[in-house]
């Protein structure tokens, strides 16, 4: 069969339709017919070559919703017609030490979803079956597509630094991870403070669960909550006074980044005499993914989002680019 | 009573005869009989005043081993003339979450053996009862002082770190610290790499402990490791290329800071990728302390150590400045 797609033929081309031949599905692999996809931040990332590893014609999305089409002979843990996710990976191998261990998503040959391959602004798309996860009835599956690559993204951190109900977690940001930080956060029933750089958010910061609001331009208002959490979690990609973030942590607690920040710099006594950590991680792994839906079924936590029909992608994109998305966008297909 | 001590009357200055009046007794506190007391590095930090927090006379020495001569009327622990040591730190609050919860050691008034009061380069020593570790019989009385600072720095990232046997550890440094670190490290039942920038150190690095040793000036053989550790304990006080070790970690591996280094900047992408950790702490907790001096009663881990009576204190100073020192210092008293 063709797969429909839309392409970028260069760095920040348009999109155009683009049709391609399916490859023979693999014994562990799905096709999922795409019914809403997300655009992450990272696609402009990749549509612009920014990280120097795309190929062209290029084919994004990762934030993907569906349902299995196709399955390979040896999928037996997926049905037909069953609805899925697919995130910022697609694939791991599933036998090295970090597979067998659960965490797929370290695995050193884990393949992603829109690198040297095709992704989700398409009809269709394929997977290994592993890492189509699939999506509880409960949650609302046009605006689920974005927890697989952004939720995940800050959902892992909660799983990987052992955050408990009882401590206070800081979100440094409040975009399109950063909102849904703020989710879990409030959810996990921990006390959040949000930190922007732009006041006008604060309002909207509390409704998506932040106790506090911090203006993160202000050194005083930082220096008022000094020594008070356990977990700041930074969800920007731009260098901030870490040493500052740092002075915020109580002991033993952990300046946590998921973003592309440029090189960090600290002061390590510091850190030293408050036993304080820094942490990162790439996403999460499939079992996490599929904590996290039930999580987000539970609490009723979602991702804000704008919705654009799938060939309205250019105007999407120009959206995103502008800065104005709040907060995610999501692609529909018919 | 008078304390028979040496003091410094500023900065670098030689060591002379130094007496004090003990203040009586707090019903928490015990005194000290001091029979050794090490010398670590911040013993030379702080008589040069480099932290800036030094105040004169004096009276230096955080690695005390002695007897239990007098003891305030709460305590019950512990009975006169019973064999305890004292490290870095001579008190903390008790009251505190952090004390509460067994981190005493991170306290935020613990209380420093010699910032601001007398250390053990003396007769007699006085501390919180709390903070008198008991020194177990099986293990020699002369040579276990520096474990108090030096072996209890290096012992708690075991802790901090949840490293397992079936880990491998890496000990960046072998001096006064990491010749501790590779014992607790092959003890502990890890595989065991040494990294040094003297190649001469290897036969004795191997003799404690490391299966593997890597001359840290070699940028092809810290390639060579690349990926392949779960802890990289960096021991050393000077800055090093923090980018190649945090490539020899594993997925998850933690590079471990317990010395004073310059400010300290990493790439975030690797540490994303890996979901590598960052940690540091400032020696350990009573109760650390005391499960270390167990478990190196039960592997006869000690330090390497040189001898001086106390009152050739200035001549051991000396010995300590001109970095000949292998690989800890102990003053005797008669």
């Amino acid at each position: 069969m063709n797969i429909q797609a839309y392409a970028a033929a260069e760095p920040k081309a348009d999109f155009k339709p683009f049709e391609y031949k399916a490859a023979d599905l693999g014994p562990h692999e799905v096709l999922v017919a795409v019914e809403h996809c997300g655009i992450c931040h990272s696609d402009l990332s990749m549509l612009d070559n920014d990280w120097g590893i795309t190929t062209y014609p290029f084919v994004g999305g990762h934030e993907i919703v569906g349902t299995v089409l196709w399955k390979g002979d040896d999928v037996r843990h997926l049905q037909l017609g069953q609805k899925v996710g697919v995130g910022w990976s697609s694939g791991s191998c599933m036998h090295c030490r970090e597979c067998m261990s659960g965490h797929h998503n370290r695995c050193s040959t884990v393949e992603a979803t829109i690198v040297g391959r095709h992704g989700g602004f398409a009809s269709h798309v394929v997977c290994k079956s592993e890492w189509a996860i699939p999506i509880p009835a409960a949650l609302d599956a046009s605006k689920v597509g974005p927890m697989f690559c952004g939720g995940l993204t800050v959902f892992n951190p909660f799983i990987e630094a052992d955050i408990r109900p009882t401590q206070r977690v800081g979100v440094v940001g409040i975009g399109g991870l950063g909102h849904l930080a703020l989710q879990f956060a409030r959810a996990w029933g921990c006390e959040v403070t949000a930190f922007s750089g732009s006041p006008a958010k604060e309002e909207e910061a509390r409704s998506m669960g932040a106790h506090h609001f911090v203006n993160s331009r202000d050194p005083k208002a930082l220096e008022k909550v000094r020594g008070s959490l356990d977990m700041v979690l930074v969800t920007v990609n731009v260098n901030l006074d870490w040493n500052a973030y740092i002075n915020t942590l109580r002991p033993a607690g952990t300046l946590y980044f998921v973003g592309a920040v440029p090189p960090v710099e600290f002061e390590v006594m510091p850190m030293i005499m408050g036993a304080k950590r820094i942490m990162a991680s790439p996403t999460g792994s499939p079992a996490t993914a599929a904590d996290m839906l039930e999580f987000c079924a539970r609490h009723n936590i979602a991702p804000v989002t704008e919705h654009f029909p799938m060939e309205k992608i250019n105007d999407a994109f120009d959206h995103l680019r502008s800065g104005k998305a709040r907060y995610r966008i999501v692609l529909d297909r018919n």
